[in-house]
């Protein structure tokens, strides 16, 4: 069973565009919170750290296939809950599932996304997928 | 054959993250802008125009497919070449190109993406997607 | 004796810069949501009710010196203490104290800003400053 | 006489907020990009070159005193003229003035601001300001 981990973000007036509903863009903001807090949580220590320890500067975006399903505007408090779906030898597919409840008490998905990132080294000049740590696949189990 | 409209978008410092690359959710603004340029370039007004005169408030997104091929940082400036992909009845596949010239002349892809989208209304309380205007699909062609 | 309202911000990675510091634009970011949860939390209604009822758009804002005082990065939690300083006939200043917690269990101020806004409706073509509701600074007192 | 450089931001409808002008937070993401290509402009390499030859990561803000005189949404194009205002020891004061052209042909001030910024070296933990460069203040002349 994969593990998942939730945080909640409110959405600011400025998060909004003239239409009035999210800007966009921002729903990726939050999935990359989203995505260091998962680790947080699992007992990843931060980037700063990991750098300097293992040369690990991050998780790097490889793709992302993301799906809008209904409008939020500022005010509402997002749910997001993340989860692991798969491990690869040198990816890893994350899962976010974003809902608001409404004032009814209903909860409503918002947008979902399958994120593929990646741990990455910095190789001098470029920055180099490694294999995923199996530490880290342990802390996350 | 479908028309192709390019812009020119430079990276700045605050567009980096510690890693000293491009914070990913700075690609999707740089999308929406380009697919909103696409459309002016065609000679669809502003949507504060059509949101008066055809109740059009924009093009929400639908769904995304992006792929992150290389990195950028700052100082580079990228090439977006936007494209409609195809018309459906209620939405639009848009296809974005992203690539930066390197110093010594070559060209990288950095990322793709393909948006679909939907020209929308405001139906009282929400956005509701509208069958694509044909004036619209004659302008872009 | 003004009323002083806090709120928490966490910095997210993509929120810092290349130099791993906050970049300081974000800043302006949470004391807009800051001035805008100030007013929530003494009971003036979301902008878009206000716009509807009165007319009022919001509070743009006229004028800000911020000072930055020690730098804050990833992680860090920041408290943002928010009271009205003066209440002018069109206008008030807004002033804001951001600080964080170190591990150590020090306060330590991290920049601190006056803002002065308006209140504003949108009067056809540009917004338009007017005198400050007597009900507002009631509810805010 | 103050060098000035002048530079170019086209606003996007992402830019803007529900009241359908820009959402001013980014302002100072521009005049950011604007007080960087000042440098850049005067002949001063970015900073991940001045990092490792003389340890400087760029120039942090100490305080910002800015005005807005007037809103701008998208399309516009805005034109940000900078210039040093004041050299001081360990620190400068750089001035921006943002302008619109309006449709008839007049130039509006937007909004101006004045910067006070240091050169910074990263001292292990933080940053530390360092006495301007005698050599960057004569590229500057």
């Amino acid at each position: 069973m994969a593990r998942s981990i939730t945080m909640q973000q409110r959405i600011e007036f400025g998060d909004c565009d003239p239409a009035g509903i999210v800007w966009f863009p921002n729903y990726h903001r939050w999935l990359d919170a989203a995505s260091r807090n998962y680790f947080i949580k699992c007992g990843l220590p931060p980037w700063r750290q990991t750098v300097v320890e293992r040369g690990i500067v991050g998780t790097p975006i490889v793709s992302c296939n993301a799906s809008f399903v209904c409008t939020a505007s500022y005010d509402d408090v997002l749910t997001i809950e993340t989860c692991i779906k798969e491990w690869r030898r040198k990816s890893f597919v994350q899962r976010h599932s974003v809902s608001r409840t409404t004032p009814g008490g209903d909860v409503q998905l918002v947008m979902r996304a399958d994120e593929i990132r990646v741990f990455a080294m910095n190789d001098g000049e470029r920055l180099r997928a490694i294999e995923v740590p199996a530490d880290y696949i342990e802390l996350c189990s």
